[in-house]
């Protein structure tokens, strides 16, 4: 039996699937055959080839893993904790990240290979090779992880004297771990990985480090939105940054894109420098001297010799009383 | 059998039952009765109606379906590829886009009907006539993303020749087609949505563009952090702007918030020009002629005529020798 | 019967076991002895005792459902609204928040018990007793949230007329929000969770409040990138801040971390301060009067008496004309 109610709503599906046939599917038609037909003139805006291409969530499932073996225990799932055997748990999450990444370097070199043409022997070979190359590496960044954190302590009254807060929650630990990652396995050719790895760590601390760029042991970045650390830039040992730094490119001719790729277009920084937040510090050929000081909202494209304290001269302020 | 751990954590178990019904259980109870009187006097900060508001979730989910579409087989799930027949997966991204469109644009005129009043006379054909409108659009805004993507190759040396991780990686690529797409809803009047998608790219690439910008085809920002465009603004073809570059509003009267909505109240910049990192531009009426360059931390509330390159006289620094 | 595909993929397979065995293998070893006998000299640098230590997911969840009871409806799942009861649902989500942040409290004091030998007698009846004085709080926070949401409204002429806009997506709603949940706890000496509220804060709106900074009520923040408020600001009623602003501390010698520990560091501002994009105002003994305004790009170091306008003297442009 048919109630009313049934009447009613078949009746309201039918003119909806009506409406559907007559109004929308047309539409979705026209749209997938407009789509279809710019195929052929905006080629290189698809991929579409039978390899699969590096994946933005594995990638950083990779930094996952190899900061449980930098940093072990902080970034498990806590009920781990109480079966636990260290040497069970160390052991099987290198094998993990060595599987994860070797495939990754994979997709990553095949891409390259289908995409422009790199040459590609031995792919699967050589994906292991620099997998195997890069955790080799792991045991000697921990190392130079610890000594960041350290630095950040030393440098962060907030911080107090307790290290589990800064490697829990400190977004220029987390910034500077992914640059340090990432820096291996650009230094060893691999493509898209690295840039992958440091644009998700931007997107979470809004500290935008470029893999290839060169920064010494115990970093210390304090706050981080807004900093931006060049390609060619080269940081000595225990350099301290505050938020809104950039280490920056001079100004650029509009069509300097592909000439400029290489050239180092970012400043040095040697060792002991401090660089206060907003200050920005431009050109391939500046070098900060070791132990200065930049101030806050410093703005240079010329050198400094050690021992510097650079300040801005406070520009002049108007103060107007309101009551007067 | 009752051993003596059962019965110690029998006694475990009442005690803290106990404890809960004399101690939780009242608070929990008050803060809930708290709560629920403040419903009368709060009744603006609560949205308990019938109707489903719009999702973020699922606005986000319009998102990549919609970045599928204008970047085929680059945000797909890798392992698609092999089988994958792009006449097919196309026309279904488009139904899936336009279905799970059209339900989210019908709650959101739901939503300001029953909050704000807005007339909704056949809300759902309404829903599904802006639903088709949209994607409509997607064909265009494919080729206006992919000119923003070759601006983007030609201005950044670090980039290189390889398009793929542009489209892959840069925040900037990601925070102008999120705005493309909102601003296509927003022109016909959709609420909530427009803002809710900015606001999400805002959090994930820390550029702030309001989705009623204007802005003109082949644009270009680089790294990005801490810009800021203003709901009124309006920019040019192949305009340039790096990181912390705000087009904001002159300092407005305490009460100004619902007065000036709609006014012009941010800056015109023209074809060409280039916008260095920190450099704020400030003003409804205030217009940066073509081909012109605005260097890092100008401060403008002032038009510039076409052609010129504007500096900030380096503000003198003090150099203290800290051996002397 | 074994078909040449077989014999093939059989023969690669036993290649690349024998490989695994060969190549791989030792290698994995290596680094997983490397890492294990690093833990003699980075004691410090792991966690790996019986308790649970805090779990920022978790922590996370706390705050969406302390938001839910804050503004209800709002971030539900869209789909309860029909059959929901608002007398239910908001006395379950107290229960549910009282679980969860009593259990994560008991976790971050036992850590901090385990780690730092902080004395914790009674340590689940304490975490049960803070988790209530929290909770308890809750309809004050309520109030004091709609009345944030409100100078938003007055304070932005993009918002309009409507609330929920506000509610759902902006980013200084919701960094405004986290802060001052954190700062009940913080205040109630619970360790590691209301840091790693604001860092979550921080990461989702790039506005890094301290969570122990002292904040009044009516508090706006626009577009908010880059905002810094540091740990022992004291922040007065219908104070409205702008992007890029930081109050800081003055700059430190290199050793300065654990000693100036809960010294005043960082600045007093008064009530209805407004202070524009990009300004920097540092020192535990700088005071910014009450009903001042402070523009864009200023630095300041020293205090303003209330009343006051401060405006940087534009620095000096210099204007080329490209054609001349």
């Amino acid at each position: 039996m048919t109630t009313r109610a049934d009447y009613h709503s078949n009746c309201e599906y039918n003119e909806s699937f009506q409406d559907y046939l007559e109004n929308d599917a047309p539409v979705i038609k026209e749209v997938a055959e407009k789509l279809l037909a710019s195929r052929k003139t905006l080629r290189e805006f698809e991929y579409l080839p039978a390899a699969p291409r590096p994946d933005a969530t594995s990638v950083w499932k990779i930094v996952k893993l190899a900061r449980r073996l930098i940093f072990p225990g902080f970034f498990e799932p806590p009920q781990i904790h109480r079966e636990q055997n260290p040497e069970y748990s160390i052991a099987q999450t290198v094998s993990a990240l060595y599987s994860l990444l070797s495939k990754e370097i994979l997709a990553s070199i095949r891409h390259d290979h289908i995409r422009y043409g790199r040459a590609c022997v031995n792919c699967r070979q050589q994906s292991r090779l620099l997998a195997r190359q890069f955790i080799l590496e792991i045991p000697r960044l921990r190392q130079v992880l610890a000594a960041d954190v350290l630095a950040t302590k030393e440098g962060d009254p907030a911080a107090g004297s307790h290290l589990d807060q800064i490697i829990l929650c400190y977004p220029g630990v987390l910034a500077t771990l992914v640059y340090r990652l990432a820096h291996e396995l650009l230094i060893r050719d691999v493509p898209f990985i690295p840039r992958i790895m440091t644009e998700q760590a931007h997107s979470t601390t809004g500290i935008d480090i470029h893999p290839g760029a060169k920064i010494g042991e115990s970093f210390f970045i304090d706050h981080g939105t807004g900093v931006v650390i060049g390609e060619t830039s080269i940081i000595g040992q225990r350099v301290r940054i505050y938020q809104g730094v950039t280490l920056g490119a001079l100004s650029l001719p509009k069509d300097a894109g592909v000439s400029l790729k290489g050239h180092k277009r970012h400043p040095t920084i040697e060792d002991d420098v401090i660089i206060y937040s907003g200050a920005t510090i431009l050109g391939g050929e500046t070098t900060i001297g070791a132990r200065s000081v930049i101030g806050g909202n410093v703005w240079l494209t010329d050198s400094v010799p050690p021992d510097t304290k650079v300040f801005i001269k406070k520009p002049e302020l108007i103060f107007i009383n309101n009551k007067a």
